[in-house]
């Protein structure tokens, strides 16, 4: 079907059941499914919005446009979990039902505030004009999960930011309550980070821009998170048109961080040593990330696995994307890790233990026919030079390729090219990293269905990446100029 | 909502897609919601449909109404599994869409045709004037799961039948199809079971009625299942309005089965050396139980827990019902046995050993929090009386009870009188069975939010009951005269 801006921002009401009924299942029939990721029941699911661990479970929310693969009208489809991995699917949570979030209710963040779970989150209102008026508002969820909105937005828009204001994440800090939001200066048309504070979450006092650098942030910025990993702040936000001078990246807008030395919000300061800020992931496909300090003293960041103004070739199915998996964040040495929550290993079948294979046909084959659903772990002797293939056909003329050297110039790089349905060609089919010269290279692979997670050297890096791959490409294998060392394990994975 | 004809039949297409996305939050939010049995996404579960083996995994249907808790306009939803334990929903599957459905997908059966899975069902039809017409529809489901119904029904209403004329179950015997049907015979009003005979799928030739009893079988005979169990025929049927005095039962509709020595279709005679039929589940809440012969030899069996014309206490909640766990049949020593499917185990977490505990304020406790989703193996010693109270607080006065003798007069009965909010008393709050004297009682009890089944001895007697405990009633324990001797192993159990 056309989708004019009528049909995007059509009620939900108005919308029959027959048709829901049917995009479910088209949904769930997909080869490209997942199986132990969270995606949409039907529809586009985009940001990890309210993460957090409350009435002792995780949360967390999605954001969802039940009726296509469009950013329509939307709304929060809420899942809880015992460990992380485990998600149980709620539904409807926040529906776009008010005058403040008439236009859909957009992202936000959760935070417990006596025995509730307190929801921000921004409204997105358009006048019959169509012009937009960006509402923070307010939510609270009892024991029983059940949400009353606040009757009046938290904050309104306000003169020096333009319409493109939202994605509060409510903090607090020093005995008061913060909302840091993604803002475009009105004067400048630049992306900031806007900051607020109140001691009573009514009456909110805004403090400007929070000053995290001295670089320009492009023309917007989106979902700031503000996150203590081993005690130090790590800000993570999404630029929009940043200057690759300032740093470098390939996605059409990456998902940065910047770990930093001190932070203090009641001074609008977040300091740093870090020169600039750093890809989250060193994929194609990660944006939107939000991270949380559960009470258990861990940092978990769970990611949007899509981008914005990408189509995706599920798009013809009527559904898109689908969130990572839940991520550990801490730092060692300096550097931010991300690995896998231990619970991820509860998903494994039997495993079966990797070793070098002979060569055959210039191959080394490490599974001849995978499951879509899997996880590889797999590490490397020092001083090799060869290709990785995954999701591959009998030839490995097609497959995702992964090429990596742990010699003197260490790199993994990541080539997407001939993986299956091309898409977001635009932005580069390959993604590279330096590894450590001469170093073992330790890889942790999960595939599900049409997304696949690398983890390498236990989450100094990620590579986050979809593919859709024809029916039967289902062979692991090397290629090298001679035999390659290696040993490891494959599981099939579990669904959740 | 008050009901009414209109609002029950009224199409999908013309409930709007807010409504189903709030009843499928809903129905998941439920605190009597199941986790590892299949139940509704939204609205009301009956009949199984279609149980069968097909392009390496199990698949099974039930009758979906998803827009509140009545029996409206009926469609068939589809689950996969590769164990029988862990199903997909991959949500809609035949819907009410064609004059001859057009009030209504029912029940019917699935068999494997050369490559295809060939679904044969009832299709509900009324007139301007509500003159119902029963078509017998047939539809071809290939191996990517698109199901494609055949133009003209394959069996029309026949004038020595009511409008009561459905549930096929298409068979292959001796190298002819053969469809056995639910009927009410149009001169006598009595429950039969129906029998055609087709070469081709195409010509069907009405061959009266089954000759399977003596007796008069009510006023209506549903759901007729057969199948070969440790290679002896076994019927499994639900005639509705039996005489009591024909066989026993205290539902408000039983679920029976008789075995055969041997069937002939082609005769239209299935012989039996069994006085009278007898009831497939001992305990409150089983119909329609569909059972298939497996390619591995196996003979599984399904059962909607649920009764028709019953008020279920989750009506209130827009949802209602549930399909049973899959059972393995088997006949020892002439007897029918029922029993869960290995991969039952597979849900388990780590077990608890349980043992005779002391008697401390007259209770042996078992466990004194369970979960609201465990399963349970006690093993009692012979020569014994006593009460087991399972979902029970914390002095005994609520909860399910299993009244039990291992002594001379043995017997199990299982009262839910006290076990939560009342529902469908008029047919007796307890069910007893009689077990051998003096011998060692094995229980395999599981329980699942609101559903209980209970096998005893190793599956000769299956006992299902739905229960709605308050909040909190989650003690385990006995009470006797004097101190029990038991030992068993309890398990938390993983959702699917």
């Amino acid at each position: 079907m056309e989708w004019t801006r009528e049909s995007r921002y059509k009620k939900y009401s108005e919308w029959d059941a027959e048709t829901l009924l049917k995009l479910q299942a088209q949904a769930t029939a997909s080869k490209y499914q997942m199986s132990y990721h969270i995606r949409p029941q039907s529809g586009l699911l985009n940001d990890p919005n309210g993460f957090s661990y409350f009435n002792d479970e995780y949360h967390v929310f999605y954001q969802s446009y039940p009726f296509g693969a469009v950013h329509g009208l939307k709304s929060w489809v809420h899942l809880t979990s015992p460990d992380l991995v485990h998600w149980k699917n709620l539904g409807l949570a926040i529906n776009a039902d008010t005058k403040y979030d008439s236009h859909g209710a957009y992202s936000g963040s959760a935070r417990v505030i006596d025995d509730k779970l307190f929801l921000m989150y921004t409204g997105n209102h358009r006048s019959k004009e169509w012009v937009r008026y960006p509402y923070q508002i307010g939510a609270i969820m009892d024991k029983d999960n059940n949400i009353t909105k606040l009757d009046k937005p938290m904050i309104e828009p306000v003169d020096h930011i333009t319409e493109h204001f939202r994605d509060p994440q409510l903090l607090k800090h020093r005995d008061e309550y913060f909302v840091i939001l993604g803002a475009q200066d009105a004067e400048t048309k630049t992306g900031k980070i806007s900051l607020f504070r109140s001691k009573d979450l009514k009456n909110w006092q805004d403090l400007g821009y929070l000053d995290f650098t001295e670089e320009e942030m492009g023309y917007m910025v989106e979902c700031p998170n503000l996150v203590f990993v081993d005690d130090q702040p790590v800000l993570i936000f999404c630029p929009q048109g940043l200057d690759k001078k300032v740093a470098d990246y390939e996605n059409i807008y990456p998902n940065m961080y910047i770990v930093g030395s001190d932070v203090r919000l009641d001074k609008a300061k977040f300091n740093t040593d870090q020169k600039a800020p750093l890809n989250l992931d060193d994929g194609f496909d990660v944006y939107a990330t939000q991270a949380f300090n559960a009470p258990n003293g861990k940092a978990y960041a769970i990611s949007w696995i899509g981008l914005p103004d990408i189509s995706y070739p599920t798009d013809s199915e009527n559904w898109a994307n689908c969130l990572s998996q839940v991520k550990e964040l801490s730092i060692v040495d300096g550097e931010l890790y991300q690995r896998p929550v231990p619970s991820m290993a509860s998903l494994r079948e039997e495993g079966t233990l990797v070793r070098s294979e002979e060569v055959f046909d210039g191959q080394q084959i490490v599974h001849s026919a995978a499951s879509k659903h899997y996880e590889l772990k797999l590490d490397l002797a020092a001083g090799q030079n060869g290709k990785l293939f995954l999701a591959a056909n009998k030839d490995l003329s097609q497959g995702i390729e992964i090429n990596f050297s742990t010699a003197d110039d260490a790199f993994l790089t990541v080539d997407r090219s001939k993986a299956g349905i091309p898409f977001a060609e635009d932005y580069g089919t390959t993604r590279t990293i330096a590894l450590p010269a001469n170093k073992q290279l330790s890889l942790d692979i999960f595939v599900d269905g049409s997304v696949c997670e690398i983890f390498v050297n236990n989450g100094r890096h990620t590579l986050t990446l979809r593919f859709f791959a024809p029916d039967g490409n289902n062979k692991i294998a090397f290629t090298s100029d001679k035999k390659l060392q290696y040993t490891g394990t494959y599981w099939n994975m579990k669904n959740i």
